[in-house]
């Protein structure tokens, strides 16, 4: 039996509210205590977004009624905003900017809107970004410009990796983090679920960033002192969503990231203390979170079995790792003295978990 | 009569070799003389593109044999020639680099791409960026990493001179340059030449950039602080080709820029020292240009008239700025203690100019 703490993860899209078909806060907590997670960073871009006192605390309510583990929830920087944000900052988990996909009141694309951000966000307080290759590179030197620290999300290629390597070198204060799906899958992995469809129209490969190559997957693995954090990205959607003609993307994840790095670990490709540096120790210093005392998740890191839909508590009902054989199985998890998860089950109540700001 | 340095322009398309039929080392330089303009650097996209010993060679035996102003050639940053540049730039006015237009040998879209060049590029030797909004972040954070100076070329948004200001202030050493097109047109503009052809599709109207809004304008014109250079992106083309179906990007602009930026001084808009220092200071510094020993320009401030493609040297035969009203007109320009051009007519001959290099 293998010993961890309760995990973090920082990427989740929680889904409510406005979408509770594909999620809620009830529901994801339970997929997040089956995969050993114990708190987790939800994302802004719900329907409504989050991104003024008002729609921070619909989700907070939500938040508090029905999650099962601990949590914060991020605010999304708008055109607007920044004055908002910045003193709504002590009750979030930090402020998310959306510089490459843009959604409504999220939208970002001129880059005069994202400095009353840079400038006006407590120095103290997580900022992530959503940016992609070279406009990843534009935040960092904002980063740089308005000496304030950024994480980066869901790293995926080779020149992103390389970049962030050369910034922290010079001394730069950037964080990263890379999800599983950039881990394991490439844009060419076949896809365990996808027969009878043409595998490059289908939509359960649809995730941004995109899967990338061979080469770029390779650069993350052969980086991996470069990555702060491993996160999902859990972004659920149902299957007929994903198999439908406008696939939205998105994978969920939270079940299958520990096992998935579990059986890394086991065939010598990372250290399982890799894996608690970068679901544990980095992210709990990088997000400013709170100890869970009497916390802890038992692995046993013998079990060998497939990966199942059927056995995740995400509404989705799919993963893009069907099929998968994989050497690690989490078989309890105790929250702040009480048994969480055990043996499948979820044990944990609706409203157990705590908002780590509080 | 107003006397003034002889003028620098950095950024100049000769179109020789490849598309003579647009213009050469000799008219070129021609239409230069006529605008003030005693040193042109020249751009290294030509066909082929000027990115190794013997295309510089092409270019440079060329220039020799019939430039009758100053000049220097840049080499083109390609993906695999970082080493033979650096060699090669004791020879070259500098090192361009193009992020976002990609042209065949000189593609670098990939930012890996970019990183051995500002490893490898002599420190004390100009890089020019043609990088637009976020990709000219990229290239300024770039030049922070890796300690190499950059000058960005034809800034013309609102977002990139306000960061070019913070990135300065911030002590990060980075210059720009702007255009003549972009101070004084907008993609609103109405074209003189168009008429008869919608305006929105009129070839004569496509330039990269693109012309802005008015918002980006005033933002230039507000921040001229911040503007290192003007410089005129000299880039023609025959009205033939402007006018076809798939029109080229670019417009002539060398014998246009002076007087243009000298009625904005009768108007009080800038300085005539503001001029001379965006036109002969500042590039002359930032290139590490030699003197030009009894060199000077005189212009007649008072002389009001209209520009005329019709009085152009440049083998393009045509103006963006046909017919607009302009005050001070260029009557004399001696270089190296010999008349050059007088009342319209240039006096230097093929090969009178130097290699700034030499």
């Amino acid at each position: 039996m293998l010993k961890l703490p309760g995990l973090i993860d920082p990427h989740v899209h929680v889904r409510e509210p406005g979408a509770t078909h594909k999620e809620d806060w009830d529901t994801v907590t339970q997929a997040a205590l089956a995969g050993g997670i114990t708190t987790l960073l939800a994302m802004p871009n719900t329907q409504p977004p989050i991104f003024d006192e008002a729609t921070l605390n619909i989700s907070l309510d939500a938040a508090k009624a029905k999650a099962r583990c601990d949590y914060g929830q991020y605010l999304g920087a708008g055109p607007a905003n920044a004055d908002i944000v910045a003193s709504l900052a002590p009750k979030a988990a930090g402020l998310k900017m959306y510089l490459d996909s843009t959604f409504g009141e999220l939208r970002l694309d001129d880059m005069t809107l994202w400095t009353p951000h840079f400038q006006q966000f407590p120095k103290s307080a997580p900022m992530v970004m959503h940016s992609e290759s070279r406009t990843m590179a534009a935040a960092i030197l904002f980063s740089v410009i308005y000496d304030h620290p950024i994480h980066i999300a869901h790293v995926s290629l080779k020149e992103e990796i390389l970049l962030i390597k050369a910034a922290k070198e010079k001394g730069i204060k950037v964080t990263c983090e890379v999800c599983p799906h950039h881990l394991f899958l490439t844009k060419d992995s076949p896809l365990p679920q996808g027969e009878g469809l043409g595998v490059r129209v289908n939509g359960r490969t649809e995730v941004r960033p995109r899967l990338a190559t061979q080469a770029d997957v390779d650069a993350l693995w052969n980086n991996l002192a470069v990555i702060d954090c491993f996160a999902t990205d859990h972004a659920p959607h149902t299957l007929a969503e994903k198999d439908s003609d406008s696939p939205p993307p998105g994978f969920p994840g939270l079940q299958t990231m520990l096992p998935l790095l579990l059986t890394a670990a086991s065939e010598g490709r990372l250290s399982v203390d890799d894996i608690v540096q970068r679901l544990y120790t980095n992210p709990k210093k990088i997000f400013h979170l709170p100890d869970q005392p009497e916390t802890w998740v038992e692995v046993d890191e013998n079990a060998v079995y497939e990966i199942k839909a059927s056995d995740g508590f995400s509404r989705c009902g799919w993963t893009p790792f069907e099929g998968w054989q994989v050497k690690g199985r989490v078989t309890k998890v105790v929250l702040r003295g009480k048994t969480a998860f055990e043996n499948g089950k979820i044990l944990a109540e609706s409203g157990y978990g705590r908002n780590v700001r509080d």
